[in-house]
């Protein structure tokens, strides 16, 4: 019976690879316009496969330095450590596949899309979002491909004494793969945010405020490094993302079910369910994105009302068949308290729609925060800087709220009328990894109407450069910002989703940690004077030995470091998009002063250049802050041992996530409250007003596009790497 | 022989008022200049009493309130209700009366140290340093009398069944009073602050900017609650401020000393002496700190270097003295470890200086990273302010590692050698609070430097309003930079003991909870199906028993909750200074509009009704943000319990202090990078480079004296209140 289930899943994953291979032909099918409209997507095509190529190249070799690296530290103190460079290796490679496939994608539909907004509407959405779909789907079937394979795999090889231990070890190992998928996923979020804002800021500043050339005009050099940024960082970062969250969810689920599920009360059989149960609701919730993204159909009269309706009717109608069907996968599954751990799904999905409408009513023009930072703009610079830092601080407590009632609510429902003792806490810990698995199991469709947004601004963009009718430009608008609409609830999914899996991870942390007292033959410690077998060690046990509580200095110096780390990053980030524009900002210049006929549109600018100039410091600056994330974990393991480290991981959980929402809407606040003076309000485009509302935007871009949303894969990678390197700080730990 | 030892304290604290009261009348003696600068020091003086007055009314009316409820919600429950009403509010009206003599000193100084400058710039350097002294004097005077007076009374009345309780229960409801004095002082650095920057904001933006008359013209309406606002905000709030932190630092290490030292092995003057070691090193160093004051003295034709020496001679000798003293008065107190304790005092010394060299590292135009962000604004407002952001994150890193090496080291001097079982960890945590005291010990002169140099601030003001002769501007500039070079060590000082006394409160925490046990009749608890008696349970008892280690949902969202307060607080207080700077700009407007002769100067604008209409703005703001942090620990406490609390309290620290530190460097940056642009780099005064600056400084106004400075305060207020409520969070929480 079990291996019916674990075949829904390779099954699932295959299923949504098929049909992003037929979405693509489809897409392919259309044509791409005119000949300047060709041209003008190629040049962006050749430059974000530049970009990507440049970065693949580094990142693999610092991805086989960490593997060296991690596997000598590790080797014989980890029972991660031979499979260790394997598995690291493929997350990392699949997390990069998933943004490279998504991202070759968007290149070709852009201009495709752009053609077929000539015609109409709804024919640009259709094309526009199946493109979406392509990369939603891309993603989801390579993680449940992945984790079904390694799972695979894995339980052929590995050998335990107890038969209890193995699916623990299999699913403990199978978080190193999580953790190649985060690193992967750290690199291409922050070089690609920055590349992308470091392109925006100098085509902006020269182009637009310098040379008074409209935006996107071909005329600047810059233009094409722009679009390539938003196909390098919205879609490819953005694909590698949502990889790493959707498979970290699943993995940690997962390793706690192997751990919940582990005495000898319970059959093998269970605990081989409660560790199928994560996966078997993704691949279902694949199926039902499949048959949600076939909704999204409209009539060649759709007013953008009826576009949105539609895209809503698609997201909806999979996740309310989610909530049915998991109920039944529960039961049939036969876990114990089914019932209450559906509850943690539903509340999970439930909480990411809370932070959805919450992002969208902090950040969307038609509610009062984001209409107070545009009446700000109107006293000043200063002041619309000051306002979106404010309402963006404040606008943190609600997703902060959400979190901690719908954590309390999957832990309790997961954790009810399963009163077996001290057991049940790990229980309600499988109940919040449920929760994240249940926000992310229709991520197919829910990434797709993510994607599209960016795939609709660079139509916008491939239009302007090609001198289409303004019309093409309006529709391809309507469609962003159909696309913003949606997204809002995508990013709400996304940033929920991490403080629920960093959450189960942080439990996951304590599996490992009994695999590594094992492999350094701790095979029994004394607590209260009573020797217990490492194995059998619960939750309580560890933390009592551990000394893990909140008056530990230890515990309380590694949160004070864990805050400070999301600091530090969000710090380095900032910086090193103000270092990238700058050399820009010089290139761009450059151009202008030794390249005649450039003006004139006699010359084409040297577009590669400016690529090439801003990809080289992309890559350059994107080192520093992802290595402090990998050595900061293992230093303070080894400093301050296993009550540091999770002190460092809470800290950094809950200080980033804060820190995180914060950044993201002050960002979208400032974008919007832009946007809403340009549709004429407090004075309009090119008033004072919306003179400080452009500072106030580009300020919020490295806030919302680089340094916000990679705190959320800053978050879960350190504690990737805490389990990885759990051996490492039993055995060596100073103080 | 222990009566010896408490009599130090009321008779340092009397010796300090002693001279406060001598260098006041020193400096009523100065003459105050011609009838213009008399004219203007009393519009100010004015001004400020009268924002006092205010300010004052209001509060008192909260404290009564507060007073009565948390009465009525402890009645019965807690040990400290009986005195509840008067410890509280008398700690409220001594922080505000530090708050109000210092300000009134600072008004009266001003036109003094100008017409004392007009002579000479040391001359005009005495006049403001004694000035300051008066405040430093003050502080550290009344701290040490209310808190000797305290002991003496509670000493007095309070009895308990078991003797070594006493000292515990006694210490414990001083803390009472410790929340008293952090409450006035939210308040005044909350109001205080929103006023001076809606004043600064509107005097600048609408005086400078619109009007075009130059800054400190008496033409303007707002110029007088500008200078106001540098009263009540920089020295009133500042009083207030480090008022708390004083007594906080003493009252939470002298009940961390009760509890150490409450086993029977223990003899009951070795606990008490425990208790009065805080207290007599503070006293010691006030005497030593009236000495270092007299040692600040300079020829008539010094420097500005030689100045500088004379300010560093005095702050460097107290501090030098102090530490010798304390090794003696540790030994002599016969404490076990005296030399660990001391080692102690010592790291906390030089955690405070480490901090303050770093503080002026990242906000000296001197150094690197404000000259990058003075570099930026050549690029254009939104640069300067990514750069200042980024500059000041990452800024946050070296004062986090600081407190987390100095807590470290503090907590292993204090606990080695001591090797008592698990008493020991609470004798490091008597170390971090002594580490604190150390920090603290000589406020007295450390905070006379930081007072003068608002006074000198005050000065310049001034004698530009009453058109004085330039070069008088140009000394008050140079003893206000001179100022600002030593306050840097004095900020470290107060950042770091916030930290260190937040810390040290947490542990009080433990003994409260222990009290508020009794007091419901939990005479023992089951721990491990062991009977343990609530008096004999230790800090590890407790935390196994409430379940406060970090796998815990309840720890873990209150970690959430404690960081998410922490932006919320600074969210609401920077949008509060936008709402007032807002209704200052509108009347502004209105006198510029409607009083006729303004311009030409023959018609004295409304002074009183700016300064009225800032001082209501400002007190209403500063209700919401104060009373989330009043209601927050009460209400994590009965829905969450003490797990619940313990981790909104981390969370708050950890994820407060580092924003505190970020802000407060960020705006310390961009004022500073402005002042560099001024000097003429860059582009100079009048450049873009010069107005994108002072986008980036009206910024950075409400970081670094309204938002940043009141985070240190919400820390240490939200542990206070969750002590003074431990016995209804024992005895109602909900889960």
């Amino acid at each position: 019976m079990s291996s019916f289930w674990f075949w829904i899943i390779p099954f699932s994953a295959l299923t949504a690879l098929l049909f992003a291979f037929f979405f693509f032909k489809q897409m392919m099918r259309e044509k791409e316009g005119n000949e300047t409209m060709k041209k003008i997507a190629h040049h962006i095509r050749v430059g974000s496969l530049a970009y990507l190529k440049q970065q693949y190249k580094i990142v693999s070799a610092i991805f086989v330095i960490i593997a060296l690296i991690f596997s000598f530290l590790a080797f014989g103190l980890n029972v991660q450590s031979p499979w260790l460079p394997l598995t690291l290796i493929s997350g990392g490679f699949f997390s990069g596949l998933a943004g490279y496939l998504g991202m070759r994608t968007a290149t070709y539909a852009s201009a495709r899309t752009a053609n077929a907004a000539m015609e109409s509407l709804d024919r640009g959405l259709k094309v526009a979002f199946r493109s979406g779909a392509v990369m939603g789907l891309v993603v989801v079937g390579l993680g449940l491909l992945n984790v079904s394979g390694w799972f695979a795999i894995l339980s052929y090889f590995v050998e335990t004494s107890l038969p209890s231990q193995k699916l623990i070890m299999v699913t403990t190992t199978m978080l190193t793969f999580g953790m190649g998928a985060s690193l992967q996923a750290l690199f291409a979020r922050v070089g690609g945010g920055i590349f992308t804002k470091a392109a925006d800021v100098g085509a902006d500043l020269v182009g637009k405020v310098e040379a008074g050339i409209p935006e996107d005009d071909p005329r600047n050099p810059a233009t094409i490094a722009d679009n390539v940024g938003d196909n390098v960082g919205d879609v490819a970062g953005m694909g590698a993302d949502l990889y790493e969250s959707y498979c970290g969810s699943i993995l940690a689920t997962a390793a706690l079910g192997a751990a919940t599920f582990a005495g000898s009360q319970f059959s093998a059989d269970l605990q081989l369910k409660a560790v199928l149960a994560p996966m078997v609701i993704g691949a279902v919730g694949t199926l039902l994105s499949i048959f949600g993204i076939f909704l999204v159909r409209a009539k060649s009269d759709a007013s953008s009302k009826d576009l949105l309706k539609a895209l809503n009717t698609g997201i909806y109608a999979s996740a309310g068949l989610i909530v049915v069907v998991s109920l039944f996968i529960l039961h049939l599954l036969e876990l114990p308290n089914a019932t209450g751990i559906w509850g943690s799904v539903v509340i999970g999905l439930l909480t990411g729609i809370a932070i959805g409408k919450a992002t969208e009513y902090y950040t969307s023009p038609l509610y009062s925060p984001t209409r107070r930072v545009a009446e700000q703009a109107s006293k000043g610079p200063a002041n619309v800087i000051i306002s979106g830092l404010g309402e963006g601080m404040i606008s943190s407590s609600f997703p902060v709220l959400a979190i901690v009632v719908g954590t309390f609510l999957a832990y309790a429902f997961a954790s009810s009328d399963f009163g077996f003792g001290s057991k049940s806490m790990t229980m309600g810990l499988y109940g919040i990894g449920m929760a994240a698995v249940g926000m992310l199991s229709t991520l197919g469709i829910t990434l797709a109407t993510d994607a599209y947004g960016p795939i609709a601004d660079n139509a916008g963009g491939n239009a302007e450069m090609s001198g289409l009718d303004p019309e093409v430009r309006r529709r391809t608008d309507t469609l962003d910002s159909l696309g913003n609409t949606t997204a809002a609830m995508g990013k709400g999914f996304a940033i929920g989703s991490a403080a629920l899996t960093a959450l189960a991870l942080l439990a996951s942390y304590i599996e490992a940690l009994k695999m590594g007292m094992q492999n350094i033959n701790m095979n029994s410690i004394l607590i209260n004077e009573i020797s217990i077998p490492t194995h059998a060690l619960t939750l309580e046990n560890l933390m009592v030995y551990y000394q893990v509580h909140l008056l530990n200095p230890k515990v309380l110096l590694g949160i004070f470091i864990g805050a400070m780390m999301a600091f530090l990053f969000c710090g380095l980030t900032m910086n090193a998009v103000g270092r990238s524009a700058s050399k820009m900002i010089v290139e761009v210049r450059r151009q202008f002063r030794e390249i005649k006929g450039i003006f004139e549109g006699t010359t084409e600018p040297d577009y590669a250049e400016c690529v090439k100039i801003t990809t080289l410091s992309a890559q350059k600056e994107m080192l520093a802050p992802a290595l402090f994330a990998v050595i900061a974990p293992v230093a303070v393991g080894i400093i301050f041992g296993v009550a540091g480290v999770l002190g460092l991981l809470t800290g950094a959980l809950a200080g980033g996530f804060t820190l995180a929402v914060f950044m993201a809407n002050s960002g979208g606040a400032w974008d919007n409250a832009k946007k809403f003076i340009e549709e004429g309000n407090f004075g309009g485009k090119g008033s004072e007003s919306h003179k400080s509302a452009v500072i106030g935007d580009t300020v919020g871009d490295p806030f919302k596009d680089t340094s916000g949303p990679s705190l959320n894969i800053l978050i879960k990678l350190m504690t990737m790497v805490a389990i990885v390197m759990s051996g490492v700080t039993v055995s060596f730990s100073l103080f």
